[in-house]
């Protein structure tokens, strides 16, 4: 329905839920990584991967050389359609997308994998000159090599020509949870990344990039001594995990999802919407943090939030709001009352929608921006 | 790319994640409910929301009059457009969503709406001649009205005519875990249902329609006198928290993510696939179940449960496939192996997808079934 909106229609106009975006805060926050980056002398690779929409995208790339970073071969071929050619597929490759890596590369898209394997670098060499980064586990928390490990110049030795670098990720930073564990996090994760390609050079090995990154890392970094890049991508709309580690206040978050009142239950003193799971996600990334949010942040129609309230209970096409204080006024929020819910994690909340409802002033909705999703 | 699928192909030839229906379940599941369904000799009125794919729902309407039930108003849209008029939208009406409601009747579509309050059925009378069921709390889990209390009466009254009954969901039946419980809360759920019915028809008021259901308590049921339909959609497919719960085995899932070892981590014991969270869901229902399958159950890509393994992790688009035993053979897996996955939560699952790659024998994908989303 929102495809058939007036121009400048206002929030009442919409069907919910619906995801809103605004475009004043999501540029406010490009460009406070690309300040503390600039000072570092780094610049950022985005990551498509939160927004999945180019119109956001192109606005993370401003200032930058336009490389972008990407989880699945469908945010490549959907950069690549868009005029984006430098294009890192930052998860460990499978032999069988090789093919479909080639077929890019052939079609003039500047196509990186990663390999964090004996296999995976031979299937690499096997396909031809697709190039290649060498992933490192900097923190155990998920895929890669260890950087002082055999392991690493072996790959390089099979990849040869093809190597590109290194790249590794710092996913633990996600549970960093002062400003100096953050900041630890980020020199571990740039020490990780640097010593693995010192050990290559010495080996006679290629190694121009050494590409480091995740918004917690990326937001606290004071020194990137040895980085070539940096990749981040729920800096762009920050979320409540987020504002949980202190590496955004809440009012930076630039997505919301807008949701009606369709009842109350006084007794349990909920407030229902129409915002369950299916439009917020299943995900509850502020669980393991000080403050567990449930399934978001309650804000009125103009995105400030409201004392205590946060919605406690998801179903598929519910969600229950409940009050963390014990004087709910229910009937303050009456039936077809708009709210706005902000997300636990960015990325998983949007992947809910087919795109991004675009705010203007006095809650207008001033365009509408696809996103893609699928593989 | 697998809408350019050759006929026949194998799954080889998907790209991974890919979900996978195996329409012999399917038909099993739906013949297993209809004919407990018929021995109590209520129809099936089956909900779009697990499914949301016309091809499934023409299964599940095998032998039934016909009707659905929809949880959004974008179900209700597209079961109409393929021709299904008799259509309850099961999810408290926002009074901005009865113009929606009021266009597709006017299409031709004969949709209800469910009301709990004064006010929204004071805002279904203020749009004219929609017809409406008083929903009915039957178990304390999320909406509706007491079955005794004078709003039920209230609420009857402003609706007059367009009242054509109640109906319930007792949605705590998904935390019955023994066969008992369940036939308790399945009785629970009819006799709430049946009482308001009555209270509505003593005071004069209509009341044709008495609909009751989930997939616990349809599955479990033993009387149904006084209901008149019975609903139900994850009973299609079933999935690793109905298995949890005694609902069906782990055999009958007739869905699965088909995902690709993209790595391992052996000092972990970890398999990585390409299915994350963005393939699975993120969807912990079993956490809170005697056992608990974190992300899903890893299967051989012939759909056979692997002895041990399950997915303990997920990130975006990476799934850490552990072991619960201590000799997992990391190395019987290799890269590229491909591996099936069972869902904790169907709906969930199935809602990260554009459609449904239907198996036929020997691993050959007959069709492609589309699915909608949104709202």
């Amino acid at each position: 329905m929102t495809g058939m909106l007036p121009l400048a229609a206002t929030l009442d106009a919409l069907d919910t839920p619906a995801l809103l975006l605004d475009p004043v805060k999501l540029d406010r926050n490009v460009a406070r990584l690309a300040t503390r980056l600039a000072a570092l002398g780094v610049p950022l690779r985005p990551h498509v991967k939160t927004a999945k929409s180019i119109p956001v995208i192109a606005r993370a790339l401003v200032g930058q050389p336009g490389g972008v970073t990407v989880s699945t071969l469908k945010e490549a071929e959907e950069c690549f359609r868009a005029g984006l050619t430098d294009i890192l597929y930052a998860v460990g490759i499978a032999p069988q997308k090789l093919k479909r890596v080639a077929s890019l590369r052939a079609r003039g898209a500047d196509v990186t994998v990663i390999v964090d394997s004996i296999a995976a670098a031979q299937a690499v060499r096997a396909q031809g000159e697709i190039p290649a980064l060498i992933e490192i586990d900097s923190d155990g928390h998920r895929a890669g090599v260890h950087p002082d490990s055999a392991l690493l110049l072996d790959i390089g030795r099979i990849l040869g020509s093809r190597l590109r670098g290194v790249m590794t990720h710092a996913g633990e930073s996600y549970h960093s949870l002062t400003d100096d564990a953050k900041r630890q996090m980020a020199e571990q994760e740039r020490a990780a990344a640097v010593r693995a390609a010192e050990h290559l050079r010495e080996a006679g090995l290629p190694c121009a990039t050494v590409s480091v990154g995740s918004t917690p890392t990326a937001m606290f970094a004071e020194d990137l001594r040895g980085v070539t890049e940096v990749r981040a991508g729920v800096h762009m709309f920050m979320d409540l995990v987020m504002a949980g580690l202190g590496v955004c206040a809440v009012d930076d978050i630039a997505i919301s999802v807008l949701a009606t009142v369709i009842g109350h239950q006084p007794e349990k003193g909920w407030i229902i919407t129409d915002a369950g799971w299916m439009a917020l996600s299943r995900d509850r990334g502020t669980s393991a943090q000080p403050l567990d949010q449930g399934y978001g942040l309650v804000c009125d129609r103009g995105g400030r939030p409201i004392q205590g309230l946060f919605v406690q209970g998801a179903n598929q096409e519910h969600g229950m709001i409940a009050s963390r204080e014990s004087n709910l006024l229910q009937h303050a929020y009456p039936l077809g009352t708009l709210l706005r819910i902000l997300p636990n994690h960015a990325c998983a909340t949007a992947a809910q929608y087919a795109g991004y409802d675009v705010l203007g002033d006095e809650e207008r909705v001033i365009a509408r921006w696809p996103r893609f999703g699928g593989w």
